[in-house]
């Protein structure tokens, strides 16, 4: 019985794609290093590094006719570089939300009749393809998001492929445990039964993705290739002011598609501007089943509390670090720094709350005074924003105004260590910039370190001792969430009870980060991002759950013999 | 670093039960024909079967002191014998809810720390004390329910038994995929950095289970074992009528959670009366996070709407039945026959609405009319209804009297093709009995025709041909949702396009089922029980998103070198 639209072609693709993506399945199974797209620039050829400048100047000021799918009128987005101030003036064609939804009930009806292998194999493919324009990605997020150079090419590059091939791994996983098709045969005696049983894995309905405008590429690959995998075709929705860097996948998927014989709008890009967000109006939608997104905890709430949606939500959390026992406080402080710094504070994994013991932090044979832990991070901050060429390289620029106003209003009305200025970028003097704001509490229950101050800061935050940090962590943690902690301690016995306490609540932790490594950053078949189980997000990058709710087995029994 | 509460007993029991576990998996993986309970009595021995009547005897009119967890009063249950219309006369502990939620809070800090393989172990001991009192188990079941010996045997003994191996087999499946433990290295070239990174499952928080009536231990065993292989305790709250038959898995739960130094808490039994119900006052604690239901949709919609909680539903549907051509009409109108009296229609799974085309329908070389379709159901139904041998073995009795009523309500306003009747039951004089109404509709628009009217009833619905049978299904079961649904055709093509089209609706879908195999019935293994995708219910037995969703990784990074 031929139920699934198979092609030669596609059939072939897959065959050429299979081995690596076993490959990366094994990887994530694993958890050890590995990756599908090496995140130097250099390991790319330097024509691609020229060609992604050249492409992206060429962009400027134009109409993007990269897609496949037709607009009712050409918007003009509020796409606008924090670095040159200057809008992009990019255009992109502007559908109604009824008319993408037609189109992507109709793409419904072919996609998730389509096998699953040859579907991962366009999946495949077209990230092979995207990676063929990571250096143009890397400008266009540059210029929407601020981020540095370099962070915009791995976040939104090699990063963001490595999540895709991931939640393809992931699915893959989950959708070849049941097979297509077993013979059920059972021995009566007498008589024989046989019955043919068909598993088909069904799609929940059609996707809504609403992106963000700080990653606006890394956070929306994982669910939009998870929901592709299991055949729902994608509403991908940017944040208005960062629509560029994600409209370059969506033209490449579509382009993909198309080649071999499918309705490019198996995935769709829809605009909207500040002034006429048009969100609500596609998540409200029956048809719409499925919903990811990142951005803030209000708007959250709201797709949440939609009746009859499945959702996967990154919202906000409040991150914390503790500060128990060091081996070295300079290595300590460096790396918090530099996770408070990494582009302006503007990840949902920078860290925010510092809990320093008054009665002082162990240091080898020395004792250290809160004070001396607190003048510490002051320090390292202070070093990494002065100097000329690692303050632009880490820190990078606001995506916008709010994040500065964010940060002055929290600086006004508590005690501060450190003021947050701005630092006059090399390449780009119209840089929107902000070094970090180190701000002190007076008490871990002080409101002001209950709520997320988004953007380059960290709070120093003393408690009676480290016991009283967990504590703190924990209720932190329960009450608002968190996407990354932070523990530092050379205790084997405060070390397992913090792991005990905290994961409980599912906190993500991270012992003793130092060196090259950050709470930041959580790498691919390797780390989950988030836990999905604390206020902050009910989703992981990218575990089973995240694939398994957006499909239902349909089993099919044809008896042949009764 | 020790993080679990391992125990080398408990090592030793999950050395004894490993393979086994294994087993099942690979079977559920392949979906052939596999049990790890065989459903014949005779492959038990006699003294089980004698001791198991006893048993069954010795408990009636006496207080249940099998389990342990204390109470603060007896409470004498609402349980009556459907076949002798007595009071069981078994009085349970009483616990209120505020005490049991702390017990619950207290078994979870040490349950979701013991290690999973040491939890299945465990689990796995307990089924195997569980087929030890199958046979009071069946006694127990028939006495609540109103199923006839035999299915009360098979449903509450070894096939809910299965399903608890089956939920087990694919807990493993998820919880191994992902190790506890690596070592992660990354080379810089000047320096090394080294991560030891754990990955930690955490239940979402305590379970609640809200059993039903009918099938009191075989729809609790899959969400029961699904939340204790994932660490979550679990409230177990049986519906006030069918009690016993669930208090003794309780019981042996529990047994076996001391008797390896745990907590007897991990599962308890928390019973209510019709009058006093406390499901809701459970429900709305948001200390439960994980809540299984199996019964009427109105309360099923309310538990879905609480907020914050996961929740794994068997509501109800409407299932159909559509005849578009057979091989031999005869055999077709038996099995439909045996599946809507099987247990007097009170499986979730019994057809309901039968579509037969008004053009008649093929059978080999000769063309049968409508009337001949219809007056075949009629007869076959007759038939087994008057067997004085095969109605007590397949219809048993109803459970309670709302259902008799229900009957009694819809053969009053609508054409009747066979009244329902009481029929003498040989053994139990007072018996609740009824067989089925055979109901006719005017068109598949009449209203009466979609709703559920769980009981014996049979529904014959003319429709102008094939296709409109089809696309009443389809919005049937769109509308209503479909727990089972039965087409018979010989033609390929119909075939086709009706998977097509009603899987597309998560319709589970059994073609021209005959001879020993009946719609209503599902094997552990192999067939996953409902879809999750439809009205019915959001939830199937068991498929890896009835695990998934019930715990979250939490990876714990701990840096070596950095």
């Amino acid at each position: 019985m031929e139920l699934y639209l198979s092609d030669a072609r596609r059939h072939e693709l897959w065959k050429r794609h299979e081995s690596r993506l076993r490959e990366a399945l094994q990887a994530w199974q694993q958890r050890t290093y590995w990756y599908a797209y090496p995140e130097e620039p250099k390991a790319y050829s330097e024509e691609a590094v020229a060609k992604g400048e050249a492409d992206f100047k060429a962009q400027l000021n134009r109409p993007f006719d990269r897609l496949r799918q037709e607009g009712r009128r050409w918007l003009i987005s509020d796409e606008v570089s924090p670095y040159t101030r200057e809008p992009l003036g990019i255009s992109y064609p502007w559908v109604d939300p009824t008319t993408a939804l037609e189109r992507a009930q109709e793409a419904l009806a072919q996609w998730r009749w389509v096998p699953y292998t040859e579907r991962f194999a366009l999946l495949m493919e077209s990230i092979e393809h995207f990676s063929r324009r990571f250096f143009e990605v890397a400008h266009a997020t540059m210029h929407t998001t601020g981020q540095a150079w370099m962070m915009a090419f791995q976040a939104s590059g090699p990063h963001a492929a490595d999540r895709a091939v991931e939640a393809l791994a992931v699915a893959y996983h989950e959708l070849s445990h049941i097979p297509p098709h077993a013979r059920w045969t059972r021995d009566f005696g007498k008589s024989q039964a046989v019955i043919d049983k068909y598993f088909i894995p069904q799609p929940e309905g059609i996707s809504l993705h609403i992106g963000v405008s700080t990653f606006p590429v890394w956070n929306v690959m994982p669910g939009l290739y998870a929901s592709l995998a299991i055949g729902s075709p994608v509403l991908v929705k940017p944040h208005p002011r960062a629509i560029y860097p994600i409209a370059l996948v969506v033209a490449i998927l579509q382009e993909t598609f198309e080649a071999y014989g499918l309705p490019p709008t198996i995935v769709q890009l829809i605009v909207d501007s500040v002034a006429e967000p048009i969100a609500k109006k596609l998540a409200e939608s029956p048809l719409v089943r499925i919903i990811d997104y990142t951005g803030g905890p209000e708007f959250g709430a709201y797709l949440e509390s939609l009746p009859g949606k499945i959702t996967f939500l990154e919202k906000a959390g409040v991150n914390g670090v503790l500060i128990e026992s060091v081996e070295e406080m300079e290595a300590v402080a460096r790396n918090i720094a530099f996770s408070a710094s990494l582009y302006s504070g503007q990840m949902c994994t920078a860290p925010q709350n510092v809990y320093i013991p008054r009665e002082g932090v162990r240091a080898k044979e020395k004792q250290l005074s809160y004070d001396e832990v607190a003048a510490a991070l002051t320090k390292a901050i202070e070093d990494l924003a002065s100097h000329p060429k690692a303050a632009p390289a880490i820190l990078g620029a606001l995506q916008n105004e709010e994040t500065l106003h964010r940060i002055e209003r929290l600086a006004a009305g508590v005690a501060v260590r450190r003021q947050a200025q701005n630092y006059v970028h090399p390449q780009y003097t119209a840089a929107r910039t902000l070094t970090p704001l180190v701000a002190e509490a007076a008490a871990p229950t002080e409101t002001f370190t209950r709520t997320e101050h988004f953007g380059p800061r960290l709070i120093l935050i003393p408690v009676k001792d480290a016991e009283e940090g967990l504590t703190s962590l924990y209720q932190l943690a329960q009450e608002k969430g968190m996407l990354s902690c932070a523990i530092y301690t050379t205790d084997p016995h405060f070390k397992q009870r913090a792991i005990r306490l905290l994961s409980e609540a599912a906190v993500p932790l991270s012992f003793n980060f130092r060196g090259q490594v950050f709470i930041n950053q959580s790498v691919a078949f390797s780390d989950f991002h988030g836990t999905g189980g604390n206020p902050a997000g009910n989703a992981s990058f990218t575990d089973a759950s995240f694939i398994v709710k957006r499909f239902r087995w349909v089993e099919i029994r044809d008896c042949r013999e009764g």
